[in-house]
């Protein structure tokens, strides 16, 4: 007989009356019937009772044993009584009758519980992470994860994707976020970056003649802690493939991530590969106030700028006249109820910044609150008729500049949308949203900038560059949506050098410049680069959605805290002084903040 | 029809015979016969022919067009005749004669020619690896690197074993080597270091309550170039397993990597599973004078110390009264030979610092050499025969104290062995190596110190500490050895508290010390931990001995060079002020060697 166990906590049935078995595991739950002790033997499987018999030597072994120890139990298996069938339980029909008990690790008192899911402190949880990865729900999205990476592996290499694995002791990428540096011992006053992404690597891979290329790959960016972004390290699939258009890599990766999302989405409703929407960038912002909308709420937002156009209503009518845009948010169905509703939404916008939200709230067909009266009632119903509101809707105004009435109209389409409980939590609506600007003008430094990657190709082109005004090219650059959230990332990448340094220098950069940051691609595209694009999509926020948890922390096995600390392991840590010196760098502690 | 191509250039068949085509790749080579203009077009995976006609627009596009250079051929495929067929290659029986062509990207001269195998200098090659990774065997060694990692993953979910993902930025593991370290902004003075191995982690898993863990892990050791090591990063097949003794690791793993050899040595005998030998450590020094043997070379060392003991042959004599031993090294056939063979491997032995290797040479049955004379006919033949030699034989002897002379002797085996052309190449020879000791004694520092792992379990338990000279415990401690190279290791750990405190204690470090170097661990053991055990297999060898390749970069996408430097990306690199002041670190100078 095996030394610690014939059968695993999750594979007795009742096919295994009468045998002899031993099993292995932690003591989960101790529950005493009149003498006769139930214990629930846990380990990765599964949970099987074992029954030690009063007065016996298991009993007396088992009883005053701490919850989480670790003992193997020699025994057999019998049926359990019929009133004592569990059915949620894979091995709730048997239970194994103790003979002997070994104990192979007694646990200390215990700093929080494993049985059972109550809310501990953080510090606590993650300090003593290897017992809170022992709770049922963490346990299993830990496991989840687990396979929904190896299923997104197999669905790749399924279509002919080749994992590739890039270097992570690297020099700088020009993702635009901070670098974790690490000195080198070596080269005195050098430092390797790790890889914010493996974005130069993947397109010198198309350039070196592979193709169809992914990586779960491991991305470090030392950003400031936020909540929906762990300190430190995250995971991408990543893929890059040759020659090929944007509909390509849309055509390629649809059916991916549809099929990752239905293998995990518990039977809810996923959009199916071949329908997800292709939002143009502008329409995105126009429609739904949002680059990243949540398609699971109906309401639509709708530009009615043109409608108050040398109209009556004073307010609004300037505002147009001064080049401000007006954008209706509909309210499906809240006309009938209280105008407490449309006054809150007015106080949070104002409480969230902005001048304000008009509404109009139509009960039984009638136009209420200070805009109908104002606007006049002829001018209101042709509004309500544009709108096609019905005669229990109402409707909210957001009015200013393009992009802060967008933005604005986006955010009450979403408060609007849960307050009025319009958004079906049992869904995942997949988009994806394209022909993203290339430029932004970055009002900080009254310049142009890149809005998103300068190693995305843009539109049109070298033509494109030489004679549009920047602002206006659109870019080869895409994202996958999924319930309001970015899931993923791509573009086709501009392979051209001539083309590289003209959209460089659109933003002040020289060819020079270019040749100093991104010198490895820039010398690659001199020799022979085929046209190449990809995306990267956010493993961890899809881990996130699947398993629905409200924090990547419970779903992550050993996750810093907020401050970047790994509380178990103990890190950071000052380091021996001889290391230093070895790395050639001396600690500067920090001047106090006067 | 598509963009860039219909088909890729491995795809085509005289099926295709008279379809219009669109293909895209680089020009690997051209050759201009009468007017008629030939290109090899190649993408990752295959080449075709393309014709260009003479005094045709394609013609004139393609002939004064660089190679690598890369293009978009439009035309019609057709049957070569039969004396131009290449069977040797996919699309070797059919051409496509060009319509048209788009040039899509323009070569610059090569700083490295791309088709042809010829030898290049390894800085140009690294500079350029986007070039160089375009070439035949390169392509094909990291083609075959991806599909043995895959390989491994589908093997070991196959048995039931998950990946997970263990953190890149931790703390300090001990595993012995120096780590790199990353300095914490948030934290000034504080540094996480990346994992040797996920050692701790892939133990706290276990403590967790996870099973069957495996992960194609990154490690990291800041260790000097060597031959066999490249410098910062290599891949680890790392695997643990709970409630397991070393019999089940090596009964899970023996098949895993048996198939994985099987898989890739184009049809090279590989040692079945369930057929690894297991050799304990000490029967391993004594037959192959090494815990690596090369089971390839039929040699084997046999210990005559006994033989000589009191024996009229002087200097073994004496030599074995000081404690010395004395090793026999067989050399088949080699007696029937020169006398140069047996000086020239007495001259190595003294060139490599030993003492001299001792020979007897049997020619058609006689004796001959310095020892058999001063040993005496009686005593030789005696001991030809305990050493079974035939009458062509010979013999070598390697004396010394038992280490040395062990060395000495694993040295003239692989030499004998090697010279005599006794080693078939061509096959893959694994085994086991058990029972390693758990201490050794440290010359240098005149004490006791783990001799490999100081987290595995001693055989014998804490009966063994207690009692036992350090000395004489082994640990259940193995490694896996292919053709005379380590390529995995592992143990069962120890798991238990007090018997980790007890196992310190003899190396003379306290429980404090356990507390402060391995405190999550340690930490984790005081709550329920299970026996677990596992092993590290190195992936970055298995694929190198798989490849038949010499130097480790030729199996690595993007290594760095002898000097750790990324010659690619330009890493290591100086850090700007800004982001060093943010890391509270300065740089110092070294100072100039006195």
């Amino acid at each position: 007989m095996h030394a610690y166990r014939t059968h695993t906590c999750g594979a007795l049935t009742t096919a295994d009356v009468g045998t002899e078995v031993r099993v292995s595991g932690w003591v989960h739950r101790k529950r005493d019937h009149g003498g006769v002790l139930f214990v629930d033997l846990r380990d990765h499987y599964g949970i099987t009772q074992v029954v030690a018999k009063a007065d016996s030597d298991p009993l007396r072994a088992l009883e005053s044993l701490r919850l989480e120890s670790v003992v193997t139990i020699n025994g057999h298996v019998v049926a359990r009584a019929p009133e004592a069938i569990n059915p949620r339980m894979e091995t709730g029909e048997i239970e194994i009758v103790a003979d002997s008990v070994t104990i192979l690790s007694t646990a200390a008192e215990l700093p929080l519980p494993v049985a059972g899911e109550q809310d501990y402190p953080e510090d606590i949880r993650l300090r003593y992470r290897f017992l809170d990865l022992r709770r049922e729900t963490l346990h299993a999205n830990i496991v989840k994860r687990t396979k929904i990476i190896s299923d997104m592996r197999r669905r790749m290499e399924g279509i002919g994707f080749t994992e590739y694995s890039t270097p992570i002791l690297t020099a700088s990428s020009p993702e635009g976020a901070r670098d974790f540096l690490v000195p080198s011992r070596i080269h005195a006053g050098k430092f390797y970056a790790l890889p914010q992404a493996p974005q130069q690597y993947k397109q010198l891979l198309m350039v070196a003649g592979f193709d169809r290329y992914f990586q779960i790959a491991p991305c470090f960016r030392d950003e400031d802690p936020r909540a929906d972004r762990l300190p430190g390290e995250f995971y991408q699939l990543d893929l890059e493939m040759s020659f090929v258009t944007q509909e390509d890599v849309w055509n390629t990766m649809e059916p991916v991530i549809a099929q990752v999302f239905e293998q995990f989405a518990d039977g809810k409703p996923v959009t199916p590969a071949g329908s997800f929407p292709r939002i143009p960038h502008a329409e995105a912002l126009l429609k739904y106030g949002s680059d990243k909308p949540d398609l699971r709420n109906p309401i639509l937002i709708t530009d009615v700028t043109e409608h108050f156009v040398g109209s009556g209503f004073g307010i609004f009518a300037s505002l147009v006249d001064s080049g401000s845009v007006i954008r209706a948010i509909p309210a499906p169905g809240a006309g009938a109820g209280s105008r407490k509703f449309f006054d809150e939404m007015n106080n949070w916008a104002r409480a969230e910044g902005y001048s304000g939200l008009g509404y109009i709230n139509i009960k039984d067909g009638v136009p209420g609150g200070p805009i109908a009266k104002n606007h006049g009632e002829e001018a209101t119903a042709k509004l309500i008729a544009a709108l096609g509101l019905g005669p229990n809707d109402g409707v909210f105004f957001a009015a200013g500049k393009e992009g802060q009435a967008a933005k604005l109209a986006g955010l009450a389409r979403t408060r609007v949308g849960e307050t009025l409980n319009l958004i079906d939590k049992d869904r995942f609506d997949l988009c994806w949203i394209v022909d993203f600007p290339f430029y932004e003008y970055d009002e900080d430094t009254k310049s142009v900038d890149f809005a998103h990657n300068p190693f995305s190709m843009p539109q049109g082109g070298l033509d494109a560059l030489n004679n549009q005004d920047p602002l206006t090219i659109n870019a080869y650059q895409y994202d996958m949506v999924c319930n309001g959230y970015e899931i993923a990332s791509g573009s086709i990448r501009n392979q051209s050098p001539e083309l590289m340094v003209k959209a460089f220098e659109l933003v002040g950069l020289s060819q020079q410049d270019v040749e100093d940051r991104f010198g490895g691609l820039y010398r690659a595209f001199q020799y022979g680069a085929p046209p190449h694009g990809g995306m990267a999509a956010g493993v961890d926020r899809i881990v996130m959605l699947l398993c629905g948890a409200q924090n990547l922390r419970e779903i992550t096995l050993f996750p810093m805290n907020q401050r970047a600390e790994d509380l178990l392991m103990g890190a950071p840590s000052a380091a021996e002084f001889k290391q230093l010196r070895e790395l050639h760098v001396r600690v500067v502690e920090p001047q106090a903040k006067g």
